[in-house]
């Protein structure tokens, strides 16, 4: 019913609300990439902050451009890969800018049809020191 | 319209997808309290593993009670007032299984009309050797 859809419109709306608190909260970078486009969906302040720019510059673009080219073109596979590995198994990857190392750890789920990848990105070190911003 | 807000439903089932994903995903202790009850509405595996029991058992329980009896009276108001604080407060509180002594970062939103606080535990060290089941 109209009035049912209403409430569960309501309830959802309310872990919408939680889930902006989540991501604000988190201190660890959180990154959701639509799988079929390949694009970043979602991403916090961490992991803007790792990948070398602003939340709203990076949402919407190819998640795989904000790393060094060499890697880029098979990241997207490779996390996928590893989402479906059994055991936990990170990615390496150095960052298009700042160069620096971060492990990705993904789940894959779906999401309103569409198959999702969440990343957890962990800071490495740098591989080298120009152009960080990470200061 | 109806199909305006069946639209958004979707969008929201979408978040609400997400928040599942990430609440797995994050490897810190992550929950939310609704403040007029004092009651667990939502925590993670990592929180409920601080906290000496599993999800199940903690969701919609008095959060206050899931530590040391002498810190459990005030704690709500002291995470309150320290979600309120300009800077970041971090309230330190004793779990009551396990006796571990934990800091607890506090942050206060407004979700569906309700004031609710979401909380990052961190992990401190135990107070006593007896009784944990952390290991």
């Amino acid at each position: 019913t109209q009035m049912a859809l209403e409430r569960d419109y309501e309830a959802q709306r309310e872990i919408a609300t939680r889930m902006r608190a989540l991501m604000e909260t988190t201190t660890e970078a959180i990154v959701f990439v639509t799988v079929a486009s390949g694009r970043i969906k979602e991403l916090n302040g961490p992991a803007a902050k790792l990948l070398g720019a602003n939340v709203e510059a990076l949402e919407g673009t190819v998640f795989a451009q904000a790393f060094a080219p060499d890697a880029s073109g098979t990241l997207l596979e490779e996390l996928v890969a590893a989402a479906r590995a059994e055991r936990l198994r990170k990615v390496k990857a150095e960052t298009r800018r700042g160069r620096r190392e971060v492990g990705l750890a993904a789940t894959l789920f779906r999401a309103a049809g569409e198959r999702m990848l969440i990343c957890r990105l962990d800071r490495g070190d740098a591989v080298d020191g120009s152009g960080t911003d990470m200061a």
